[in-house]
Parts: C-alpha cells; sequence; structure tokens
C-alpha cells in the first residue's frame, strides 16, 4: 500500500514534525487538527485542516472534530470493493491511508492529580476511534501510534515506496493493545470513585468482565525456569512501597523472576512490623518462604538472630528490612552470599559497603509513604489457573491482641504475648501449612507448605533441633486451625509454652483441653492467614 | 436528567422492543439505526433514521453510520455550557440524553470458527465511539450496554422522571468496563495470528502495555481465607480440559477459590501421564501440593496406591484422575471424606454411587480434548507481587528420556528408569524446593516447600518412614539441582538407588561421586521445573 493521504492528531508531539515532514517529502497529503496542525504549519509544513475535508467545523473545544463519515469513510473503505468506492465517489470522500494518532493522556493526568473535570475531558473520544478504524482496516490503511515507530516506517516508504501488509498488521494489533489499554485504564480510574469523582467508600467490585493492564518494567531472562520466557509488569496506580516501586540503586545483574517473587514475599513479612512500636524486622527468604526471620533494637541485631536459625538456606537469599540500613549490618551481610536486599533506604556508608558486593541487587523503597494506603488503588491479589483467574481482595488484616481470645486456663505470660503476636504476623506469610516456632523475637523454626499440619510442625521442631536452638519455653503459631491434638503434644515434646491459632476447629475442645493438659496458654485470633 | 432523545442501535436486540416502546410511551424520542430501526418500527414504535438525522446516508455496508458530528456533537455536547449550546443551535446538533447500544459479537463470532473476513467486519467501530462518548459525558447522558439495565432504568424514569447522577455513573463505569474488555478480547485475537488470519507461528508476545481480561465465572463464598472477598474468572479463547473449563455434574456446596486452586494442581499433575501409555494417574492434593500420587493399571490400583501414601493428608483432599472413573473405586473413594473430584469422565455407575456423598464436588472435562493444544489460546502463567505482575510462559515442557544423560556408573535398571521418570514428572507440580521419593509407581515420599533441598528430603523421607512404607530400592527426583552432595548422602541411607534432577550445580562433579559412592545410578534432565 502506497499511503495517498493521512490524517496526523497527536497529542505527544515528539517526533511528529520530522515524520510528518518526510511523510510530505513522499507525496503524502497530511490532513491534521487543532494543535498538531499549528505545529506542523509552524514548520513549514503544509497541511489541511481536518474541517476543510469535513466541511464541518471542529467544535465543543475539540470535543468533536474527527467523528465525521467524511474522515470514517475515507478510513473505513474497502478500496477494493466496488460499491465503497462508487459511494466514495458520490459522496466526495477521499481515502485516508495512513492515521497518526495518540491519545488524550488520561493516565498522567489522574497521575499528576488533577480536577476530576480535567480526567473527565482527557478521556479521548475522537483519537480512539480514528485508531480502531483505521487498525480495523489495516488491509488498507496504516495505523501509527508510536512515535518509535516513525522512522521504521519512513524507512520502509523510502526503501519500498509502500508500507508493506506485514507492518500494517504489526501495526494494527499494537493499536488495539493501545485502546484495550486506554480503556482498562479509565476503567480502573472510574471503578475507584464515586460519581462526584471522591476516592469511593464502597469496596471494590469483582467485576463482570474484569480487564486488567499493566505497563511492562522489563523483559526478564526467563522465568521460574530457563525454559520459560517472562517479563515483569507493573500496575498503573499503584503507589505503595514494594518490590515493584522499588529502586534498584546498586547490582550488575539484572533481577530475576525469582527475585522478585521472593523480594515481594520477604518484604510483605517485614511490613508487618512498625519498626517503631515492634522494632526492626529482618527477613531471610528462599523459595518464596522466609529461612529466618527476627526482630531486633537495631538492623544487626535483627540480622543476626534470623540468619542464626538457618545459615543454610540462607545462602543465595533475599533480605529484608522494615528499617534503613546501617553500616553495621552491611558489614555482616557482605561477608555472605544473597542475592537482593530490600530495606527503606541506607546510610551512605551502608551502601558504599554493600557496592562492594558487584552482584548483589540493593533495592530501596525509598522510604514507607502511601503504607497506610495500601490496597486503595490495586486492592486484589490474584492466582493464575489454567483457562482462568482466581480474584480476590489481598489479605492486609493483622489481626489486634484486644480482638483475639485466651482460651486456656492460663493466660500467656507478657513474654508470651510478645512472642505470639510476633510468630502469628510471621506464620502469615509462610506457604501452608505452616507453623512457626518463636521465642524472643526470633522465628526459631519455620515450617513451610506441608500438607498435614503436624508435619509442618515436626518439619520445624527437627530443623531447629538440628541447628541446635533452644526451644524451651518458645511459643508456636499457625496459620490455621488445629484439625486434632496432635499437633499441640508435638509442640509441648519440644517445649512449647503457648500457642497463637485461628481457631474454628470442629475438635477445639479437644485441641484446648491438650493445651491445658500441658500447662499452654493459647489464644485464638479467629482470623486465618492460609496463603499457597 | 429527563432523557428528551435516545439512539438505539444495538446487535443483541433481547428485551429492546419493550423498553424502546417504554421509552417511547414515556416520552423519549428514538433515533436508531439499520436492523433495530427497522424492527422497532414493526414493533409500532416511532423511530427517526439515524440518517434523518444526519441527513447523511448509512454507508459501507453499515461500517460508517453513527460516525457524524451530528450524533457526538448531540452526545457530547456540555448542557450547561453557553457555547455548546450555541455551537447546537448554530448547527442544528440536537442533544441526546441516551445511548443504548450493545456491540458487534466479536468474541463469539471468533469462537464459532468464522472466516478472517467476517471476523474483522465484527469489530465494531461506530458502537463502541457511542457507548465511550455517552460514558464520557455521563454528567449529563445514560449509556446503557446492558439489557439486565432496561428495566431498573424504566423503573427510575416512571419513579422519577429522571435517570440520577449515580446511575448515570454506574452506567458509565459499565460501559468503559465493556469497551476494555472488548478490545482486549480483539487484541488478544489479533496477537495469535498473522497477518492473513492464520494461526501465528510466532511465539506469543510480551506486549506492552498488558492487558488481560475475563469473564466471571461465579462470585465465591470467600478466599484463600473467610475475610478475603473471591471471585473465579475464565479466559475467553481457552479450550482446554482444565479446573475452568471443567463441568460440576454434582455437589451441593460451591467450589471454594481453594478448591479451585488445588484441582487445578491435581489435574495439571495427573496430565502428565497418558493413560494409555503411562498408566492411570491418580493424585491427592491438600493445600496445593500431592500427599498421594500413583499410577496403576486400573483407577482403583492408582487410588488405593497414592492414598496409603498418607492417608491423614488425604482427608478433606482433592482427587483427580487422567482416566475415566469406574463403579470399582468410586466405591472406595466414597468411605472417606473428599472435598473434589475431577476426572475426564465417570460411569454412570461410579456417577451414581459418588452423588451418595452429598457435598462432594464432582467434576468432568468431558474427555481430554484439545489436550494438544495447551497454551495455544493461553500461553502465560501469571504471579502476582505488590504492585505488579510476574508473567512468565507456561511450564508446559515433559524432558523425553532421549534428552536425558545417564552421568554415574552405572545406568538405571529398567524398573529405576520407570520410576524415574515417573519421579521427576510428579516432582514438576510440587512446590519448591521438592523432593520426590518413589517405588514401583507410587510417590511414596514428597518433600515439600522447604528452603533446602536437603530439607526436602529429610522430611519426606521421616514421613514415609512413620507411615512404615518400604523405601528400599526407591528413587529419588529433585526439581532443581543438588547444590552438594548432603541430600545424595541422605538419600542413600533411606534406600534410594536411582536418581534423576536437572543437573547444572557448579558441584556437580561432587554429587555425582556421591551417586557413584553410594552405587546409585543418576540422570541429568537438563530441565528445571521450580515452582513456587
Amino acid at each position: 500500500m502506497k499511503p495517498v493521504r493521512a490524517i496526523i492528531s497527536v497529542s505527544n508531539k515528539a517526533g511528529i514534525v520530522p515524520f510528518a515532514k518526510s511523510l510530505h517529502e513522499l507525496g503524502v497529503e497530511i490532513i491534521s487538527t487543532g494543535g498538531t496542525a499549528r505545529l506542523l504549519k509552524e514548520n513549514n509544513i503544509p497541511v489541511k485542516e481536518i474541517s476543510k475535508l469535513t466541511g464541518f467545523p471542529e467544535i465543543m473545544e475539540g470535543r468533536v472534530k474527527t467523528l465525521h463519515p467524511k474522515v470514517h469513510g475515507g478510513i473505513l473503505s474497502k478500496r477494493d470493493n466496488p460499491d465503497h468506492v462508487k459511494t466514495m465517489e458520490e459522496l466526495g470522500i477521499e481515502r485516508i491511508d495512513m492515521v497518526v494518532v495518540n491519545l488524550y493522556p488520561f493516565k498522567e493526568t489522574v497521575k499528576k492529580g488533577s480536577s476530576f473535570e480535567e480526567i473527565i475531558e482527557n478521556i479521548d473520544i475522537g483519537g480512539p476511534t480514528m485508531v480502531r478504524a483505521a487498525a480495523k482496516n489495516f488491509k488498507y490503511v496504516a495505523i501509527v501510534t508510536d512515535p518509535a515507530d516513525y522512522d521504521k516506517i519512513v524507512e520502509e516508504l523510502k526503501g519500498t515506496g509502500e508500507i508493506s501488509l506485514k507492518t500494517r498488521f504489526y501495526l494494527a494489533k499494537k493499536a488495539f493493545n493501545l485502546t484495550a489499554h486506554y480503556d482498562a485504564v479509565i476503567t480502573e480510574y472510574l471503578f475507584s470513585i464515586n460519581e462526584e469523582g471522591k476516592r469511593s467508600t464502597e469496596p471494590p467490585e469483582f467485576r463482570n468482565p474484569l480487564t486488567i493492564t499493566f505497563e511492562k518494567v522489563q523483559d526478564l531472562r526467563y522465568g521460574e525456569n530457563p525454559h520459560q520466557r517472562a517479563a515483569f509488569y507493573r500496575e498503573i496506580f499503584n503507589e505503595e512501597p514494594c518490590v515493584t516501586n522499588a529502586e534498584k540503586i546498586h547490582g550488575a545483574k539484572e533481577l530475576s523472576f525469582n527475585n522478585i517473587y521472593d523480594i515481594d514475599g520477604a518484604f510483605n513479612l517485614v511490613l508487618e512490623f512498625d519498626p517503631e512500636k515492634d522494632g526492626i524486622a529482618c527477613a531471610i527468604i528462599k523459595h518464596a518462604n522466609p529461612c529466618g526471620m527476627a526482630l531486633g533494637k537495631t538492623p544487626e541485631e535483627a540480622y543476626e538472630k534470623a540468619l542464626k536459625v538457618d545459615p543454610v538456606s540462607a545462602f543465595g537469599g533475599i533480605i529484608a528490612f522494615n528499617a534503613n540500613v546501617n553500616e553495621e549490618v552491611a558489614n555482616l551481610i557482605v561477608k555472605r552470599f544473597y542475592e537482593c536486599i530490600i530495606a527503606p533506604g541506607y546510610s551512605d556508608r551502608a551502601l558504599k559497603t554493600l557496592k562492594t558486593k558487584k552482584n548483589l541487587r540493593v533495592l530501596t523503597t525509598n522510604g514507607l509513604k502511601n503504607l497506610e494506603s495500601r490496597g486503595e488503588n490495586s486492592p486484589f491479589d490474584y492466582r493464575k489457573v489454567v483457562g482462568g483467574m482466581l480474584v480476590q481482595d489481598r489479605d492486609l488484616i493483622t489481626v489486634l491482641p484486644e480482638k483475639m481470645k485466651v482460651v486456656t486456663d492460663r493466660e500467656p505470660t507478657d513474654k508470651e504475648w510478645k512472642d505470639l503476636l510476633f510468630a502469628f504476623k510471621v506464620v502469615k506469610w509462610v506457604k501452608s501449612n505452616s507453623v512457626v516456632y518463636a521465642k524472643d523475637g526470633i522465628a526459631i523454626g519455620i515450617g513451610v507448605g506441608q500438607t498435614s499440619r503436624v508435619d509442618a510442625a515436626k518439619c520445624a521442631a527437627l530443623k531447629a533441633k538440628e541447628m541446635g536452638l533452644d526451644m524451651e519455653g518458645c511459643v508456636l503459631a499457625s496459620e490455621a486451625f488445629f484439625p486434632f491434638r496432635d499437633s499441640v503434644d508435638e509442640a509441648a515434646k519440644v517445649g512449647v509454652k503457648a500457642i497463637i491459632q485461628p481457631g474454628g476447629s470442629i475438635r477445639d475442645n479437644e485441641v484446648i483441653e491438650a493445651a491445658n493438659e500441658h500447662g499452654m496458654a493459647m489464644v485464638f485470633t479467629g482470623i486465618r492467614h492460609f496463603r499457597h
């Protein structure tokens, strides 16, 4: 297809002048609108105003300018259909072979905090219509939506005098990918507000259909395994401190698929703890589960406690902190091999030390702002299954102690309470079935992902013993209720003195009785934290 | 807002006649197009043809009929903006207060296997433009895209004489949700083909932006935990045998979030085995991991072998078969408590037996058609992290024995080979770090999700011993390489005679040497199967 006539109407004017100039030099007649037309004229590129083509003025501050049959007949006509050709002749419709359009900056307008009216005004109507019409008719028309394609098109035109079907199809796919994204972003925005443009106070809807959209952060070397290709995408309006929004400030290697997944788990876990109230938290993650987790008064105390639980697994792991990393802990960290570290920030000296490790990826969330608004612009968690997607509210609940219930004869001591609350927050981020043994703010045994609860308890205890950790006087947290008393009996054997769990089993009485028999304190949270 | 004039132009004509009749009776002037206009006239509803409004004919077989400033000026004008009002008066544009539009059935046209030309023709241009324009201008206009809303609107009009801002906003959100979905579906289709409409032979692209879209299967009682709301969605073009496409043929209770996730894991696992070549596979899943997995000549043999590995965990689990369920195995299954069963089919008697359990959810995939084309219409796997999404190719590879390499002095015996291939397929579906001990087509020990490989090996062996299983002469599969020789040494202690693993550690030599020392055979697959 050799283009005779092009419409150019762009919000993003990057590169448009040289592109239009080239098109003009190649003999393409240029039709244009509003600001684009002015810019091209200023640059001595001859353009025909769209109103000349349509015989209709641009009206309502540009709300309506290209929505005209002379434009859309020109775009949508089948060039080899005699009836279409006849209609064009009769109605004076001229063929339009190329459409160069990009859209009003809707998401940028939302992000910069504009007024509701301005946001709504930035819903482009004419643009997507031309984009969609030209893309539909890719058999005859080239739709150019991305300035990055300008050079390629000029090159092809100069080389062959045409834009090939293959190129037109490539451009059409890209065009629909753009309009799908554009409307998905608008939808997401509209579902987050009410009719007055204020943030909606209704719980987010599980809408039908559901369309979710992302921008690419980067292609990844590979996925969970080397034979799987992969890429990492970001949500549009999420601004929480998290792995996606974190900045990589050091590390020669790129983050891998598994790194990102593990950093997410690690950072979620430490964010359960307020550095001021709870203490500084350090988590070490391997294969999506913590192999070390502790609280300390300083980062180095938290790290050392977390590490000693399972230094073998920690090799090549991910470290997360809920507070700034100082020089002391950086000095300890560089003594061992870790893949990545994430924290709200780093002292200059700490960063200098960490940078001595070429391949250690250092991520900062640049503080913890927007932590309270977690979920506001990103309320859902997704789990893929073959053929479909499970969608759920994120598990953002942390049970407060005042909502918990002591169910045993004995109340937990203050020290036990502290460890119980700690352990229940940790177990929330361990893959089910999970149990966590804790003592003095250290997760001394982490039972991961077993198909039975008692096995999770046994495996973790076995490990703790192997590591020579003193379990006497520790507490136990389970993310879900105990179906039988067996886990309590096992716990007693290794020295557990208090247990925290959701409760809710039909055998709760049996389980409570077991705890009483062993002189344990037991707390029911009423809230379960399965995580698979 | 009291509507004076409505445009009605619908592909799906369900309910449109009574709705239009009501609008007419309420004094709303009706503008209409093509087939809709004919239908309304046949039903004695006065309509004005759109060409009367625009003064422009419907052209190009309907490709262009509503794309006109008299339509879009009428929809998009701000009623309280004096300039807009003046423009309308000058140009003879009449306000349009309601737009009733639904779109050409694009996805239905694709699904019924229509020609490429017909599919492209079913990309609606005029419809989405009116929908989007009216939705943008919800401050003044009502956009009705769903026949399910007709009654509600008539009711509101009859009650108050108006359509409230709240309703208009609800309709606008729904409208953009529709156009986003529509274009996401078109995009997905276009990215699956080439410029001639043939299935693309290129690997699927990780496009930027990425927009993915789903239809709701059902709302769920709750998510992974009771405090999380949830819903289940399906992909648009996936037709594989899988949990999403399976039919529930019995079971009073609805499937839960965790059920669906576990059924997915269970069915993926049994599909690794060809019932003809490999034998009948039975998997029992709990918390996303298998707690029992075996092959048999009959379903009952496979089931009994799978169950005996861990009958405690199996309680309340999910069962999957790769072949039809017969009466014999149904009789065994109903003796115990399971949540769900999935299989390609059931004999009449088996189904009758299973139906005696009121709450057992019975799912059939109605055979295994399209199994070979897995991934064609659904190439990606998604993993959510806070603020973003990890996207990767699905792990659909099964390594063939001829691609594997025996690295030890001793070759596996035929019996060992059989168990090795079995075990490596099983371990692929166990959460990492994972090891599987197998013997005689039974996964006698399944080590799940540990942060260190040797712990996975130890935990599984501990469990097998507790269950009184004879491990002497068994094989071991690891989904990733052994970083150290320790796992091999542990394996030897419990009677492992052959090992299968990807290989690729810097300490492979040390690991191979360990295997040789113990007189084991060891096979490298070259392919890893992390799964987190």
